[in-house]
């Protein structure tokens, strides 16, 4: 437990360079991420002061950098030590830490990319700090989706904070009293509006192929490795609604929910409306495992 | 002319109700337009010190704000003088006002809206001095565009800071050794990356019509309005690019370019490769009708 956090302490931060007090933490309006949303982001767990699947979320941000033509600001161990020294700074025991990368701050607002030799990156990371992360109760209980349409940009394999819309759904979720949305395009389900979207049925677990059209979840490769050493069957393709409401379970994958039971879809009850077994199941495993490998 | 602003003085901006020098102005780490895009925007012209077209961009800022679900942040009177106060402080001749409203700076990342009573918005508001705006030689000569597929939210209708695509969009225009790139949805232009797209066939123009897919642009209604009042004949519907290369002419519009002469779509000249006389007429007609209406 963390009680600093939770009682409204003061955070330290890192943003380039500088561990800071968070309300000094501050970028220059000519920012690209706060003008263009031109940056991207990894969120990766703490579970007992140590990170979750660490080199994982490296290497993704990496890809998603790379696929807006930047470069890591720095070494992969660098920015291991920028997310121990928060750790440390901050008694972090179970929580998040999220890290932000952006095309830096020129000296005016132009849609052309500025010349990285001249403006350097933006770098900003933070702790979230959530005693009980890993003994969530919405796990004992689930959670209840509803759909919306996917109308986000085409590349949510890159992991960009434009999430305008992802937070529009939840929101709408929220509004309807629910927990989460999940998003529907050509009537078929991308992922949820931060996590990836599963269903059970006879035994399989159904989730949707990699491409473009999705965030290729850190957890998710996980657990469906994990699910596969567990000799489950796996199928990675599209599913409608009518199919998940029709499934025995379902559930989301995250950084920060781990493996969470969905129990009903646009209020249709799955089962007996409680976690399914593959879904309680796959959290323990995934839990086990990865606080095994934590660093 | 506003050779300070060319040789690199510094600025005044507008933040939050402080006029600041522009290095002064910074924004929280947790502003949500710069984790998450949560913000909106509006470029004015300002052409002889004064306002083009305050009132459409004004009324258009309220829109995108009520669209998701964000209040103004003060009167159109109270901008309108904000506007006026940074054209004077920087000694603005011509140029553009850029405004941007976010939904705040909580205490923390999420994706829930935070509430308006006790997270007030973000307003920033800055100058860019450009001479020579109304006089630009590339009207003289035309712009080259390049196609690109439209791979943006479904929301253009809401001038958002998700940006970034139109961004990369650029980029691959100038790598094309081009000026801009209009996007295609289903075989059909939607507009360019950040402006209208026009053609010109057998006197008539032909321009997308209003909808979700595009931006509900300020200066698109006002040359519409003129080219009415000159009695041309205006057909709004979707056109591909196989009609653009066959077209008399195109051009562009938006607040910084006005109309802006297109005399090459994806490598194919457009008539005799130079600016055409409906876009060359309707220039001249809107800046002379601007102006005699800036405030």
């Amino acid at each position: 437990m963390n009680e600093e956090m939770e009682t409204g302490m003061t955070r330290t931060v890192y943003l380039n360079g500088d561990y800071l007090p968070e309300e000094e933490a501050k970028v220059s309006i000519f920012d690209r991420a706060f003008l263009m949303a031109d940056g991207v982001y990894e969120v990766t767990s703490v579970l007992g002061g140590k990170l979750i699947d660490f080199d994982g979320h490296a290497a993704r941000l990496e890809r998603s950098l790379k696929e807006l033509d930047m470069e890591m600001p720095m070494p992969v161990d660098a920015l291991l030590e920028i997310h121990r020294e928060l750790v440390r700074l901050n008694a972090l025991d179970e929580g998040m830490i999220y890290l932000q990368v952006t095309r830096g701050a020129p000296g005016d607002r132009d849609f052309v990319f500025p010349d990285p030799e001249t403006t350097p990156q933006t770098v900003v990371l933070f702790t979230q700090s959530k005693p009980g992360l890993a003994d969530n109760p919405a796990a004992k209980r689930g959670i209840r989706v509803i759909s919306i349409p996917d109308i986000r940009w085409g590349r949510r394999d890159i992991k960009t904070v434009q999430l305008l819309y992802p937070s529009m759904g939840k929101m709408a979720a929220k509004k309807a009293g629910c927990d989460d949305a999940w998003l529907v395009e050509d009537g078929l389900v991308t992922e949820g509006t931060s996590n990836n979207a599963y269903i059970v049925k006879g035994g399989r677990i159904i989730t949707r192929n990699l491409s473009s059209d999705i965030l290729h979840g850190i957890t998710r490769a996980a657990v469906l490795r994990f699910a596969r050493e567990a000799q489950m069957e796996i199928e990675e393709r599209p599913f409608t609604i009518e199919e998940a409401q029709g499934a025995d379970e379902a559930f989301i994958t995250s950084a920060s929910t781990f493996v969470m039971p969905v129990v009903e879809v646009d209020g249709a009850k799955l089962g007996d409306g409680t976690p399914g077994p593959v879904a309680t199941r796959l959290r323990e495993i995934y839990l086990e495992e990865v606080k095994k490998a934590a660093v």
